[in-house]
């Protein structure tokens, strides 16, 4: 969450977003992870489950700190229903984000490549021009010092579909 | 400086701080360490060289992001030169942050008062009422876990004073 809303200012204002409200949900925005931990689509939690969980987490969290929580839950709402510009964005820097660190990882371990499941996960989800930029000089730094090193691909990992719902759970909130 | 800056969310207007400028000041105010390292009082660095190194950190830092860049220098130097309520507002954080992580490993690997010259070193340096109240919270806390479980401090630890500064180093930037 730090190195996203570090990102935040590189906007200039030419992207029509404001920069401090894109802050503000960067930092916000995982806050939930501190209680329910990272749920990945390893864990066996449906999407609904974990949308549930974390609005849980950030209530309880919420409530310690009111009135001021108040304003922790607003913008942690926005970013879940995405209905702002700027929430879809931070949205996207938590992609970008994802994929930024599985290449740090591939570098530090030395292990080009290995990581390609975030890269395959996160594939055409981008939607902001300005991140798009910065995802394909990563694909393209990426990819040159495979080249350079004569990495090879790793057997592909399938990434299990959460989205599908077995039971109607409600997640403690309306999606409107 | 992520502690920080959601400790800033925290702020609700009555305290003549702005608290979106807080935040700011919070992300930003440590990122030379990325370069430098965290040069402590044991590194034999005095403070003149200490912040004529972190200067020259921000300036390669900031030149990468250009235009950007002369944002996040001008709230480096706000930061620096201490003379905005927010900066000195968020130097406080910066000494309460440091506070709550000794806490937090002695807690962790129980060592209760092991980390006591964090305590020592930032004493009475507190000003902000916000923060002062924070830190008395941890100061309680701690005597209580310690007295419960029977801790005693270990031997004091000696901090060098940095401050004296043998070589008249130019810090790159006037202090006025």
């Amino acid at each position: 969450m730090y190195r996203m809303s570090m990102l935040t200012f590189l906007l200039d204002g030419s992207e029509g977003l404001n920069q401090i409200r894109c802050m503000e949900l960067a930092l916000v925005h995982d806050l939930a992870e501190s209680l329910v931990g990272d749920i990945t689509p390893f864990c066996g939690v449906s999407k609904d489950e974990k949308r549930a969980m974390e609005f849980k987490a950030m209530e309880d969290i919420c409530k310690l700190i009111e009135p001021r929580g108040k304003r922790i839950m607003e913008l942690f709402e926005e970013y879940e229903h995405a209905q702002s510009p700027e929430s879809r964005f931070v949205k996207d820097l938590d992609r970008l984000d994802m994929v930024m660190q599985a290449f740090e990882y591939e570098k530090r371990d030395n292990c080009l490549l290995k990581h390609q499941e975030f890269f395959d996960s996160t594939e055409g989800k981008f939607n902001h021009p300005f991140v798009k930029k910065l995802v394909n000089e990563i694909y393209e730094q990426r990819q040159l010092l495979a080249k350079a090193k004569g990495a090879t691909p790793p057997p592909a990992i399938e990434v299990p579909d959460m989205s599908a719902t077995p039971k109607n759970i409600a997640n403690g909130h309306s999606s409107s």
